[in-house]
């Protein structure tokens, strides 16, 4: 399942070692990470360990892997990506802490450790929150700008895909269909938003680090798109078929808050087709590449079959 | 009150009408951070009409002003400080938003309105103060960059203000300490972050969208230092000495929470002594402009007398 044949390069015959890429990077950016966030004895130590507590709670680093894929993909440096791969886990990272929050989706478990507000309290958790956010964008302003892509477009993919219209409209849009039954284009806008529109901007980031010509940056987008819709499809699936332990989070939680997911409206089987569709359009989007994006391909298969 | 006598400039006999500058910038910020911000019936309406609610409550737009007042000081034209203006503003409603949520200080009233999560519940204040985070650095990218101060230096200006080692820093600070008796030492650190830091970005970032001058920017530095000080001591006199009517919000809470404060440490009268003081240290900061700063002295002095 780690090594997968490049499918848009038929004539290519190589491997490419996923396992071996995910753990390289996850490497290269939990070091960054470190050296980007304030040490846990920095005053105030409270904070900057509750920062680090869900930043280093073993995160799989999907968007920082995304991100640099993308660069590589498009003949960039990876360690000029680094930063703006560093900055979308950060807008990951608070967007976990915040969403488990007890006035949000009250959850106790995430990734197997004890959730945010669970080990610091709620006050703590929220700043804590705050606290990535805003680190998000100081790391992402010490990221290399490109005459077509400076700090100005940098900032401002981050923020959109982070703000009110996106993420964040996803969370809104996911907590107000609660109980409630949707139509599959209601869930499709909040799939789009809760998780499509980080893991876009995670390539695009890539993609720009890299000073990626505009049909590559067209390609880029269209893959995390689909990706991205293809992710959270199947952490529904998982959600309803998985056990808690596997998931290092609490299984089952959809149902029981009788979320909108995609295995509730259009049942599993149906679920699985849709997923896969969409990772085929991503595989589609990589054609530009001539092959040459064996990251981003053996990514896209590796999230498809994922089981936690 | 509100006409100053221009007190670095002796040979000057001009007052200035800080009323008309106040009234004329906060319908400028109020206007600009309209536009920026996605309109109350753009999905998610929830959350648009959450953030303006915040937004848009009587905010006194005293960190704007002095934003705008600094650029001007600088030479600058204020139309270009502008969206730096709003960005800060929507860091410190940001911040309040969260600071009042049960988790932490759990006020019901804000500015005379119940606050946010008092009207939109707790998951959509979080939320809110989260887009607003967020929106603050989508705007502040949309500003003017300088070879001087480009966008790059002006992001890690406002999120090293607002991140875990400031404005973040002095929450977390002031939630520890609450009570405990505390040493004058620590009570500055707290001020420093919670309120001088912002403060002090705002004439920074005012500056640089003016294209200051080093020496210049090292003035407003001071100015703002000291400004911000000066400000959170009357903040503690005021909840100490004023009603809940007049300050808009719950009035005596700093003594009820235990906060540590000023009057406090120190009592009222001396701590009404250190805020003058600190007032007349950031009029010295501002002999650099050489009488051509009217806004920032008026400003200064206003916040010393200011009874709300």
């Amino acid at each position: 399942m780690s090594t997968t044949r490049k499918r848009t390069s038929p004539g290519a015959s190589a491997v490419f070692d996923l396992d071996q890429f995910l753990a390289t990077r996850t490497e290269t950016v939990n070091r960054a990470l470190n050296r980007f966030l304030p040490g846990g004895r920095v005053k105030p130590a409270t904070m900057h360990q509750a920062m680090r507590y869900s930043l280093f709670a073993g995160g799989k680093r999907m968007r920082p892997a995304l991100c640099l894929a993308a660069a590589a993909a498009c003949g960039g440096d990876e360690a000029e990506a680094l930063p703006l791969a560093c900055a979308v886990e950060c807008i990951h990272t608070y967007s976990l802490v915040h969403d488990d929050l007890p006035a949000m989706d009250n959850d106790d478990y995430r990734r197997g450790k004890l959730t945010n507000h669970k080990v610091f309290g709620e006050g703590i958790a929220v700043l804590a929150g705050d606290a990535l956010l805003t680190q998000a964008f100081e790391i992402a302003a010490q990221a290399r700008g490109w005459p077509r892509y400076p700090h100005k477009e940098l900032i401002l993919e981050l923020a959109r895909a982070s703000g009110s219209l996106q993420l964040i409209a996803g969370q809104v849009a996911d907590l107000e269909a609660e109980g409630k039954k949707i139509p599959t284009a209601q869930l499709r806008y909040i799939h789009e938003r809760k998780t499509s529109a980080l893991l876009c901007a995670s390539v695009r980031l890539g993609g720009m680090s890299a000073n990626c010509t505009p049909a590559q940056l067209e390609a880029l987008t269209r893959f995390g798109y689909n990706v991205g819709l293809a992710f959270q499809v199947i952490d529904d699936i998982l959600d309803l078929t998985q056990t808690s332990e596997k998931l290092g989070k609490t299984a089952g939680k959809d149902t029981k808050a009788q979320k909108a997911t995609y295995p509730a409206i259009v049942g599993l089987e149906k679920s699985r087709r849709i997923a896969a569709q969409l990772t085929g359009r991503a595989y589609d989007a990589l054609k530009i590449f001539r092959g040459q994006a064996p990251a981003l391909e053996a990514l896209a298969a590796h999230l498809l079959k994922r089981d936690r």
